[in-house]
């Protein structure tokens, strides 16, 4: 991940020091299960974790030689210790220690992840209690539909978070566990006890079955949810652009006093935080394709993916972590410009009510198919000709025998559309 | 879907007149619920739906003029109907009966997903009770690792069908929703009540928060669970065909007694069905693809997913059920060449057994680094000379100080990797 | 494809019969190379071409029982000829007629998806012509920027059309190649001169090295071709929502008499062919994606491309062909408000012209820095006050040192900025 | 991009600094252009690129305030200049710089990218040349099919690399454009002719219409050309894995003296280097998708593309150049083990000639079908009751009706299948 988008923890977690941290912390945890069990004497993780220490050049010189990165590791850690070397690394294969340790990476992420999801949905919510009754054309086609409250947008966004919080969550249980079942997962050189017992330690479950690593298809539903994630917060981020639209203008993001929307063009204020999320979406859309395709590995393993996770992993979960911080930012500092919104209604001249009218002949008596007629005829006036249709609805004769003058006007109220708003808020609580 | 993946049920869940009937169903739904609500009087839907029959060729007519699906629809089944016909479709918006019909669907296609996927568990499970202590070579990278069971290979697909049972069943309760909220998700000329009473009737819940559509999240969730199946499935294909290459030759699929394999080559018998599951795979990654792309549309809904999902839910479910039941299939009529898994050992000439002495030799109190060496030395010789390593073995002066003839004799028996296959199947109850 | 979408002559392409058809014209090209050559009697293709006939149904009872189509095929057909059934598929394997007829039925559709390219272009190019010196605000991050010309975007999207075509054009050149070289691709049961004057008779060339297949990565150019040709189109359709937005209403769809928006609301009036478009491109992109995973086939070829082809080809080229005969009605019936768009400048109350002042003071030697801070502050004055940009700066005394009042009015004139279009059509040879 | 898989020169081309270096050569042509046109007084340019010189830090520093990165690099470069400083960024946005400067470095890479892939094709077509005879099973299905010779697989991927160097240098030809049309690309405060002349500088023509920026199809095809290379090489380490199986171990990939296999298994020689590029083209295959969602930028542009390609363009273009030098080592450095290739013929019992038997009877006379159906039932006696094919056949009485025993016996040759191989290798001019 390039820096500028690489967040405190997130940016941490990845890096490469870390990483050998994690896996001595897996090495340490065996030789622990090892002492339980009586085949390592008492105190024997201890002392190596006393002389043990990660010499990240070290690794790689060897490396260099050895074209193994797990073997380096071993190898730099155990040179500085006497004769307990003997039970590091002991009945394991390379896979054990990399994907235990890369179990406890994702699953710290998905924690910090799941954080930041909470973060974003706090501010969703506390939008959403300030706009209940914030009157805004709804919008399909991009044209304006019926209206409805802002509140309720927001509503929408942290109805969507929550179940992605949900998804994350389970997907996070089923990441949380670890692989000590050697070379090819029949545990011919460690016990599934040890196993165990060890992984207890790092706080991760047994793989129900591993082969020589941890299925893939764990990861893959990690990184589709967060692709779910990313394309939830990118309805946001879309949704904003257009309310930022010179045009309509009803919301703005977050422009700080020193800053510069164009090199060339003074004026201009652009809603750039939610471009670069809509763009970021893309990215993490694509990073689950590419899980998916690591699933089928050949046998009991082949080790296509792992050049593939080096990138994608370190990349997705930092990408995700920077979107839901950002989007929080900006739903926070959103400013809600309230009377544009009912200034746009003009934009439409009240054809937005056709329904409304219509289910009042209807309910008058007028059979569904004739109503809808006259008012699509009606509302060509409107279109056409540009007269505000609440005239071209007054003065229509037909209308006039079905509605009173004053049933009509009472028609065109935009508060009417919100009766049902409350109801939908109490069942977030709010 | 072409004919040739479009398996009964699933099919006839797709067919066009199965739509229109579904719409119907919910029209029906909403005026029962009218009725309970004492706003339409009681046998309206009963006399509608007397009355009513979905003529898919007049529909067509209609669509041909007004240029709109549901529209055409109301008007081809309200044409026969008398005064009723006022309250059809009263108060909604095409999407709520569109959506809500299709979670009927697509609810109907993950419930004969899941049947399917339970069926290509229990041949998993059989499969595996049979080939409990069948040794056959564990391979990582392609290349002979250490030996293991062939039943465990069948338990780890086991194992992903199950986690993608456990996904599979909590997207279809996400999925269950239906949604009778109006143009932009207010309620405005409905009312939740309402909602909630029609919604039962049809086994759905209510969208928490719908806009003019069901939040595409939900069915994004849904295909990329249908991809991880298949990306499941493909791993089981490519372990068959890598079972089944000539030089393999450890399993095979069926074969049908007139089947040919080759216009060209009489002789051949190919895994034709594997193939064929390890190219759909691709198709199922493909649409979840298409469908987060979905998600992020613009305001209350606009109607760019409608195009791409009268293909791909079609297709995706078609397919996912295609591939389990031919997977169930290939797996029940699977042949197993035990012979042949014995023989294949020959190939690596008792190579697969060095990480076994070594350990031995780090046992007998060889420093690990002394023992990795000189049995990557001894193998080198069994690589580069072909000479059989246990012969290697038994004459290298260094091993003779720390094992005795016998104890090395017994290193070399495959059974020793089998010692934990019990412990693993005992997870699965079995 | 769902028969929505598929439009003539696409469609007839991809028919079943038609697949028998293009294979029995390789047989029987392959048949007139062995007359050619000597190896046939004269006449022996003729001969067959009067009797042989495609019987779909017999075909499909026969392949239930070998369970290979081709094989079928060839049954089907000979079954009904004397002696020169022994000339029929003979040296062949299924590859040579199902690849080479492959290729036929792609060829086919790229051309006609050529011929629809080239009328998309002649759409735009006429409506560039159209609105050489329409005055439209032009956008950027969503948010005026400066004036530009319609007819420039028309010509972007003309561009991007040309450039499309040729790639296009050189994909089809590198697809249009057949090959007869056998099981493995190494000629072995028949020679190269056959397959170079048998594919001659069928417009095509050898592939320079075929395997048992024609390698994939010619066919993947292809999808990717129409990946980028979908995206174009689903960049005009975009453009055209937005330009259709209520606030907006720049341009229109065509809206057909009878055609109804909105089941619920009578009003409306979406641009869903735009929207419908820009689904499409998603399912282009999908479809691509397919393919380059097609690519790495092992060895001299699998067959898991196979299942993916028969829905993927058809599909895409349906698709790609339904869009952009759709986007050449779209542009050629697209209503163009010009009035509108000149009304719409008021929303940025002149903002637009802020860099055009900034360049004023900067040619009167003001430095830039300066005067980006200076524009910036003023323009602030209008953004936050409401108040019109340009009686912002009439009034300014720092600008009334460097620029008369003359002199700033006419930086304010819209045309100004439409000074270079003609040089720019003319690279267009408009 | 990681830092390991950043060969250079790749990396450099990414580095930061050489970003603003490329932005200020830019900048530079463009006064440089000015000084042609006149407009800025002789010598401009050489003044300002005396002084001005790129402090990444001080970039950091103001782009802190502005939230601008080209404002910050503007003002931290003008900062330091005098009176010339007016002509700098002169009518210019920030994208002509920008996306200017991006086709210098992409067309950087993609110069290197040509370079690697061509020295990859060497490579292949001197390992063609040294096994133009040797002769390897061919394997369709994963199942042997008929002899042919190693130097066709080498001509195969040399062929495909072919395809794309075409793609490649098309597409590079394409993108070699620059673009100064200014904020909507009209030339509004620039002139075409600057344009051109600064761009020839730069060695780019302009785009044939830019809106604000270059138009993304042209980096999405670069893209998705990057994606074909990856597959390519994907089915070349796909192949080599395959060839490497422990069980037909006809080619190894070089391992290094001290290299290590596995951290369990010392005996390891694993193909992990074609393990690795196996994995790449699934990063290339989703940055291509990521570049395609890219096209339909809103209106005159929006930045949601910038983030993504902050990423996608640096590590797409070090991925596929990693992987061209690498396999290109892989195959220099393949270890070809003829003997094996011959032995595994004995796997499939010669049941690999069974066409050639078959065709022969054809040629004496027997009908197709009849012989077909012979070859089955005979092969069927190799495949079941383990006899070498060509027993059955010399023992068949029905055969030795149509062939002697010495006809019989040529059938058997695995060289016949080498005869067309010379005319293959003359299409490579080798």
């Amino acid at each position: 991940m390039i820096g500028r988008y690489a967040l405190s923890p997130l940016k941490e977690i990845w890096e490469e020091k870390r990483k050998y941290e994690r896996w001595l912390q897996v090495e340490l945890a065996v030789i622990e299960a090892f002492e339980r069990e009586g085949t390592a004497p008492k105190g024997t993780a201890e002392k190596i974790k006393a002389k043990a220490h990660i010499d990240v050049l070290r690794i790689h010189e060897i490396e260099a030689e050895v074209d193994h990165d797990v073997i380096a590791f071993i190898k730099a850690v155990t040179e500085n210790l006497g004769d307990e070397a003997r039970f590091f690394h002991k009945g394991l294969t390379s896979s054990d220690v990399v994907d235990t340790a890369l179990s406890l990476a994702l699953v710290e992420t998905g924690k910090f992840i799941l954080e930041a999801l909470d973060e974003f949905s706090d501010a969703l919510k506390n939008k959403a209690k300030e706009h209940r009754k914030t009157i805004i054309m709804g919008r399909t086609h991009g044209v304006h539909a019926e209206p409805t409250s802002f509140g309720l947008k927001m509503l929408s966004f942290l109805a969507e978070a929550e179940r992605n919080r949900d998804r994350l969550y389970s997907c996070l249980d089923r990441l949380a566990v670890g692989k000590l079942s050697g070379a090819v997962g029949n545990y011919a050189n460690i016990s599934p006890e040890i196993e165990k017992i060890a992984l207890e330690r790092l706080g991760l479950k047994p793989t129900k079955l591993s082969t020589q690593v941890i299925p893939r298809d764990i990861h893959a539903e990690f990184l589709s949810v967060l692709a779910l994630i990313g394309s939830g917060i990118e309805r946001l981020a879309v949704e904003i652009r257009h309310l930022q639209k010179t045009e309509v203008l009803e919301v703005q993001e977050p422009f700080k006093e020193k800053q510069r929307g164009s090199s060339a063009m003074p004026h201009k204020k652009n809603p750039i935080l939610s471009e670069r999320l809509s763009g970021m979406a893309r990215l993490l859309r694509s990073y689950a394709q590419v899980e998916y395709e690591n699933i089928p590995l050949w046998h009991e393993r082949d080790i296509s993916h792992s050049s593939t996770e080096r990138i994608v992993f370190p990349d997705a979960t930092m990408l995700a972590y920077y979107m839901l911080k950002k989007a929080s930012y900006l739903v926070k500092n959103l400013t809600v410009n309230q009377e544009r919104m009912l200034e746009n209604f003009s934009h439409s001249k009240n054809l937005v009510f056709s329904q409304r009218v219509m289910l009042a002949l209807v309910e008058k008596g007028m059979s569904r198919e004739k109503a809808y007629k006259l008012i699509q005829k009606l509302s060509d006036r409107t279109w056409y000709e540009g007269i505000d249709f609440k005239k071209v609805v007054l003065k229509d004769p037909t209308i006039s025998e079905y509605l009173k003058t004053q049933e009509i006007s009472e028609l065109f109220n935009p508060s009417y559309y919100l009766r049902n708003v409350e109801k939908i808020y109490r069942r977030f609580g709010l």
